[in-house]
């Protein structure tokens, strides 16, 4: 069987680089008590290179994470022309961190976030909404029909 | 804590079949080698009330599922207008199947794909491609803020 994967390159690391950047929603992937995979939508930043998301503590996602760290993110939407399956998307396996409210991490995060996701300012500030930072572990670019790339934190993480 | 689960109402079953009838894409949940959850995207239908996906074996979710067939899927795309925070989706939990391609239920799924996915004619016969048939364990919708409800396989089955 080919490899379908190919090797990574300058080109591969700027798109998947911009789907995070320009991300403003993802899909979650968790584990259920179960241990079940779930898929939830939320709200995502990518801010100063920390990947952010604010979540309410009444959410399953919330409850999964604060069972089980371990999850994935989506990021690169289906956009309205084209083929989905043609479009680029980057899925990435993290680690969820809970950000606690008193911390000064919280507060930059809050304003960092409302820049990019203004309609959150309705409940940000609400004692049941929590900040989340995702730590990744590793990416996997879809580019589109035969552009399949694995790619690093470090790459993820790399200067253009 | 206030439960945040409405009462699943006639409103919110149709509002799910609804998402799952006019679903093309879907975002999948599956269980990566090491039970990390990883999350990418698929061409979906909802064929006669049969959920369905077409993959290529070559995938990395193709690879999951064949290990452990308990997966999730989101449907309903983020809108080009309005908060896609306040857009319905649906998360299920379900299994998946793989369809043999010497089956009856190959070919009926492959034309009946085909009237939902006329790009498909690409790849649907390439050896490499095989059908998924998703048996629904439960769902969770999303109507939108405050609107969440927990529907069961029979919920999503009942006739209008």
């Amino acid at each position: 069987m080919t490899d379908p994967i190919r090797p990574t390159d300058a080109d591969a690391i700027s798109l998947a680089q911009d789907l995070l950047a320009k991300a403003r929603w993802a899909s979650l992937g968790t584990l259920g008590d179960d241990g079940h995979p779930m898929v939830t939508r939320i709200g995502f930043a990518c801010l100063a290179g920390t990947l952010v998301s604010l979540v309410s503590d009444l959410s399953a996602h919330s409850t999964a994470l604060r069972r089980d760290a371990r999850c994935a993110l989506m990021v690169g939407e289906v956009a309205a022309r084209g083929d989905p399956l043609n479009q680029p998307r980057l899925s990435l396996k993290a680690r969820a961190q809970f950000i606690s409210r008193d911390s000064a991490e919280h507060g930059e995060m809050a304003a960092l976030y409302l820049s990019d996701h203004p309609k959150a300012r309705l409940y940000i500030g609400f004692t049941d909404f929590s900040f989340l930072r995702f730590d990744i572990l590793s990416a996997a670019l879809n580019g589109g029909f035969g552009k399949a790339y694995l790619l690093t934190r470090e790459d993820l993480a790399r200067s253009p």
